[in-house]
């Protein structure tokens, strides 16, 4: 497959291939669309651009065409971009991170459905958000016999798959065709009550298939594209990260030698971001050895661990790799493949998993309150940033739930601590590390009030404790109930304030 | 053993007989003590009881004489309430429901910490709570070869046992013999990396041991007793909980017809309570036939439901029997152990088999915000009412999940939909069904400002519609984000005016 010129190798879909224009106008207004792509990796860069110039022209013509998009997760621009550009998202779900849906959907002009990553595939199967017409994913190429070679992600490619009644595929030459072999595509799964356990119990386990299955007949489109996918390479490490990736390590190294760690950890989950990017690069200068990771995204501070040996063994559903990153991984691809494997979503987030292996979860968020809730999602109670995505999966069943932020936002103007949050992702019953670049907070085995203290003295800027520690000693002195103290009258007054002022 | 005259068959420990105060003079003050319980079932009766005096002269003579207390849930007042009044608990996990606990709590008297039922066990084992001391476990008997015969519940027995350097038993002959064989203790679990997959398909499948081992030379003291659980007869279901369950037995039927359940449903998993029992009452009469339970608790409408033969079987980790229920229970009890198992909670409760298993979880709730979002435990936001139990276990992990309540309290005074919820246990992402007596909303495949809509005109009482629309509408024209509209100067003011004013 990789050596020769087509990646095209089956006779009856290679009868279907046509231009992305031709197999966009095969997509109708109202249709619910599943596209591969999870964070910014494997999402399909042509059709849905030929699209949004289809729904261009028909607009134009006054007509409404707008189309359902269900993917992984993050797509990309020439995705996400060029269809909500032209109001083509009826309804988009279960994550986004792309700057022009996250201004349609907070002013009301997109809809948008933020949703547990591990629930996605359940309930689409389930049907519980209605029929999934057509699916658009990328693809590397496809055998003789039809199978399907997955690309740099594989998400909900699967479900998408089974699900539609119709298929377009996008075979792109850009992505390494040395990916054949990585992925793990498991065909286990099965509506309850026919389900039986999922038989892993290492983060490298092979349990699936190494390719996507389709019926030929379900594909009406085969569009071929050669183009990278997009991230860049994140800034090096600010000092902010590093100080919280510094407390995170330390903990880390007390927890294994008060014997509640092994000396190797255990399978560590990271979200994306700078300060993720933070802890891996800490960790990979770390004292621990022979690292594993079962996460939903391998980013470059995850290949770098691989390439020193200190992380052993890689599970994820994507990559999300800057240029420089992707060229390494296709020019070591065979060191690489011994070492990764890429599953679908529900078997990346599944909660059987996660709890069995035990994850350290690890993931960034907006704000914390004082008793350890935690908003990830919404900007002042009101405007999503991007979503829950993967992090509710990992906190509630995972070994260790850990939670990162910066102690204060816009210059100082914002406090990551505050009363109480405007939006609540991870309850109080989910949190049990919270880590500013102020300090760490352990929160296992404290009740609420201890909890506050903890979080105020450890986490919160100082320009905010002392703030923070009246409304808390007026809270407790309010006569209302002692088990979680509040004043309901200002309990959100820091975020309404910061609305009315700029400043909390 | 159920026809001998004693219950304790093991020379070794037939020797550690004592009195009950001769055991509770064995446990210091500021220990921590692993206690048997689980919703007012198979909790110790008589030590407590006494340990509660010995604490009491103690404090006669000046001296803080305090322990914490972990059980598996709720116990009762010759449990709680006892070691409460007394001041004895100095903190209590992992759930409770006792008036002078709550009061205690809420006083900022009591220390407690609301925890998922399903964590308990493995933090404990990891060593998050701290080192456990003592167990104070009820069992029904003790075998010649020392093996344990669980009581009416198992909770984190199996767990306490395991991590207390010292045991207490109390033998209770009030229970009946009859309960051995109906308990299936899993012995499996272990700390990551060495956790295994849990092999179970069905509800009612057996994986484990019928007995709780316990190494004889842990134990300190076994105490005879011969006391029944208390628990009261629920009354009958008022017409408020006969609606509710009316607008879910439709629901389920409806989606039946539409292939999303099969025609037996799926493993039922019900709170206690007024509402849950009218479900089950109207389920004991609905067109459901060959039901399973997979649950935490059997209660007098489960068994309702296994005696007319609806339930075809089930498993707990508890009973929260009425007296009469019991008595049947005793009579009938070869005919329950065919269909009943008793699990540890940390397996009634597991993410793994609750996902595998497909649960349709059905919980109450304090109120539920107009995005769906629900507090299960806080009185306008302060004060604790009971705690989380198992009901996050079940609605992340399960195939459905539901959350019911009469649409208002305090007799209209408050309203159980409300802007914004004083204090969050289940967010958004994991509140499928809302339901009161006014009607159900599904909340499947919709987005934000739908649900508002959807939860607006199907829950809330009438009374409250108007202004709850009113809130609504401003909120989506005050120029906020427009992706969860909320006036963050107005969205807890109704929990204010209540306090305020007694009136919401």
């Amino acid at each position: 497959m990789a050596t020769t010129a087509s990646r095209i190798l089956c006779p009856t879909l290679s009868k279907r291939v046509m231009s992305a224009t031709e197999a966009a106008a095969l997509i109708p207004s109202g249709v619910n669309v599943g596209m591969s792509g999870f964070t910014g990796a494997g999402y399909p860069k042509a059709v849905p651009q030929a699209l949004a110039e289809h729904i261009r022209a028909h607009r134009a013509q006054g007509e409404n065409y707008r189309i359902s998009v269900w993917t992984g997760a993050s797509t990309a621009p020439e995705l996400d971009g060029a269809l909500a550009e032209v109001d083509g998202i009826e309804l988009r779900l279960p994550y986004q991170s792309d700057p022009i849906c996250r201004q349609k959907i907070n002013d009301g002009k997109m809809e948008y459905i933020d949703i547990h990553l591990s629930h996605v595939a359940q309930h689409a199967w389930s049907g519980f958000f209605g029929k999934l017409d057509i699916a658009v994913i990328e693809i590397v190429g496809i055998t003789e016999d039809g199978r399907l070679i997955p690309s740099s992600s594989i998400g909900n490619n699967k479900t998408w798959i089974d699900q539609a009644d119709k298929v377009i595929l996008e075979v792109n030459h850009g992505q390494s065709a040395g990916l054949e072999g990585m992925h793990d595509v498991y065909y286990g799964t099965a509506l309850p009550p026919r389900r039986k356990p999922i038989q892993m119990t290492q983060p490298d386990e092979r349990i699936g298939e190494k390719y996507l299955m389709c019926p030929p007949e379900k594909v009406i489109a085969v569009v071929e594209t050669n183009a990278p996918d997009r991230n860049s390479r994140f800034s090096e490490p600010d000092e902010k990260s590093r100080k919280i990736a510094e407390h995170l390590l330390n903990f880390f190294a007390s927890e294994v030698e008060k014997k509640r760690l092994p000396a190797n950890l255990l399978p560590l989950q990271s979200g994306v971001g700078n300060i993720a990017n933070a802890v891996l690069a800490g960790l990979n200068e770390g004292p621990f050895n022979n690292l594993t990771a079962y996460t939903e995204v391998l980013q470059d501070g995850m290949l770098d661990m691989l390439k020193s040996g200190k992380l052993a063994k890689a599970s994820a559903t994507a990559f999300s790799l800057s240029p420089e990153a992707n060229q390494e991984l296709a020019d070591n691809i065979d060191f690489y493949r011994d070492r990764i494997v890429l599953r679908t979503q529900e078997i990346s987030n599944h909660p059987e998993i996660i709890r069995r292996l035990g994850i350290i979860a690890m993931n960034g968020m907006i704000e914390a309150d004082i008793y350890g809730n935690v908003n990830s999602t919404h900007v002042m109670g009101t405007r999503i940033m991007n979503g829950i995505g993967g992090s509710g999966d990992f906190a509630r069943n995972g070994y260790l739930s850990v939670f990162m932020t910066p102690s204060t936002a816009k210059d100082g103007a914002i406090s990551a601590i505050v009363p109480m949050v405007s939006h609540v992702d991870h309850t109080e019953h989910d949190v049990q590390i919270v880590v500013t670049e102020q300090g760490l907070a352990d929160l296992r085995g404290l009740p609420p009030r201890q909890r506050a203290l903890n979080i105020i003295e450890n986490c919160a800027h100082p320009d905010f404790r002392p703030k923070l520690r009246d409304y808390f000693e007026r809270a407790c002195a309010s006569g209302r109930g002692m088990h979680t103290p509040h004043l309901l009258g200002e309990a959100l007054s820091w975020h309404q304030r910061f609305e009315e002022t700029g400043q909390m």
